[in-house]
């Protein structure tokens, strides 16, 4: 994690005593969870996730990111839930961050993906779409494609020294992304970053969908294209179709794609991949080295962004 | 931590299947623990903390530590317990390192000190001594006097990079701990390592030692020296005799301690400072940057090391 916030003992009994969860037995710092410090906390009532939000995520979004997980939990999509204080706050201050408590899912995220978890993620993924439907708040997508030309603009000078014509390359591409991006697909709340490490299991059971700090308001064929991109790729880079396959029909026996959906699939996985290139790189070319953060390799997405640009239609991803 | 284990859930199932502690329900990587890779673990039966031994740790050592907290334990010194699996063993491996599983020790270790804290550690600290003094195995405490010339060396002609000076002061100091050492004090098991985050409490109430990875076998007042140094100093660097006072009298009301010991105090205060001191500088100067390691100020221990040059006696450490 880049910070990681300590909580003082008595803070922590005066925070919790506004709770109905019993005294904390213990409170034990999570290595998971890049975007902010989080504790496993032991009452007497049960354990409980203690979330604190570090700098990576703007308390402006918090009520949108809370009243959403309170909504997809109360139509049965398996997330931790946020608990109310005595005064009804999901939302309270500790160790001075935004601080919200949350019940606990049991499981653990796949480290080896295997074709059934694709195929538990591609039905609790339409799941979540389904049950976002009728979700009135908003929240535009701010990793979008409109904002991929500013964050190549931060990095294009140094891009080449990852890979030799790196720049030049995105550059081409971002150009064909933005002539080509579809703009009237069906849309609603997507989790814009449902990585293993954010699906946990136990055993083949999908248990639950942890991690919504990315939430927004995008096309539904977007999600599941970086589920694809973050699922169905092997160590070595090449593509796993059977992966792929277990997705997307495991997806459509929930929530049907439209053809236009489909037909829009290799350029929503390029841009997909784009997005995650491009933060990775930046991340890579401008973090500081002592950080506390296990940087990720950028060339990783390149490398999916070239198997993408050779497919020829969405029928190379496994759809017969 | 410097490293993190990952382990592949598969691995996982198999190495617990090897234990009467029914199915893992999820495995969390935790924080604390600078040494090791720690998981809290859920099963059916319970909560588990399940430790990777990293390169820090000479495998070798791990049978003399690990009957070590198995003899405390059987003396009632609250202690992660080493869970036997079904062989009888408590060492496996997993992750292709050694690896085994503990008991789940409820607390939190105290964030801001107060007295009482000190008063509690003392009692523990007495009776940790007495349960140890019947244990057979014995272990050489390979970070006491005889290491520090050779520590020093690796950092002495780049220690003025931390203060200007410090190789030269340091060098005065080890002349004088190595004539004055003392040999002939009561010995057996020392902790070697009891910071707070190494005693947890809920609210006023020790409630268990971890971390015993240090332990060797040295003098008893070395390891009170240790213990005052780490938890009787404020932030701002002034020594807090009340916490000190509480610390060394409910250490003697459980075993009491000999003229020669109390005596021998102020010298082996400075022996515990310069030993964290030494360590810390090296780290300081030689942990590469992109470490996931959070490097600890060598110079707060300078200070505490210049306090107990000033020390005339032990009447200054609060004893009436």
């Amino acid at each position: 994690m880049a910070v990681y916030t300590e909580i003082v003992d008595e803070d922590l009994a005066t925070f919790i005593a506004q709770y109905e969860i019993g005294e904390a037995l213990s409170a034990t710092g999570i290595v998971e969870g890049v975007e902010n410090s989080n504790y496993l906390l032991n009452t007497k009532e049960g354990r409980f996730i203690l979330t604190l939000y570090e700098n990576r995520v703007d308390p402006a979004d918090l009520p949108f990111f809370l009243a959403l997980i309170e909504h997809l939990a109360a139509k049965d999509i398996a997330c931790p839930l946020p608990v109310r204080a005595r005064d009804g706050k999901v939302l309270r201050e500790l160790s001075n961050r935004p601080a919200a408590i949350f019940t606990f899912l049991a499981g653990m995220w796949p480290r080896r993906i295997q074709p059934y978890h694709c195929g538990e993620l591609g039905k609790a993924l339409a799941r979540m779409h389904l049950a976002g439907e009728d979700f009135t708040l908003r929240r535009s997508n701010d990793l979008s494609v409109q904002s991929w030309r500013p964050l190549l603009c931060r990095s294009a000078d140094r891009a080449d020294e990852v890979q030799q014509g790196l720049a030049e390359d995105l550059e081409k591409e971002l150009t064909n992304l933005e002539l080509n991006w579809p703009d009237s697909l069906p849309s609603g709340v997507i989790h814009a970053d449902l990585f293993p490490d954010n699906v946990f299991f136990v055993g083949p059971r999908l248990t639950g969908l942890i991690d919504f700090y990315f939430a927004c308001t995008d096309m539904y064929a977007y999600d599941i294209a970086i589920c694809m991109n973050a699922w169905c790729f092997e160590v070595d880079g090449s593509f796993n179709v059977a992966k792929a396959n277990r997705l997307l029909m495991s997806y459509r026996v929930v929530r049907d794609f439209s053809d236009d959906e489909l037909a829009s699939l290799p350029v929503l996985a390029r841009g997909a991949a784009m997005r995650f290139l491009l933060t990775r790189l930046y991340d890579w070319l401008y973090t500081p080295a002592d950080a506390l953060v296990t940087k990720k390799d950028p060339l990783e997405y390149w490398k999916k962004l070239r198997f993408h640009q050779g497919v020829t239609g969405p029928e190379e991803y496994g759809l017969a």
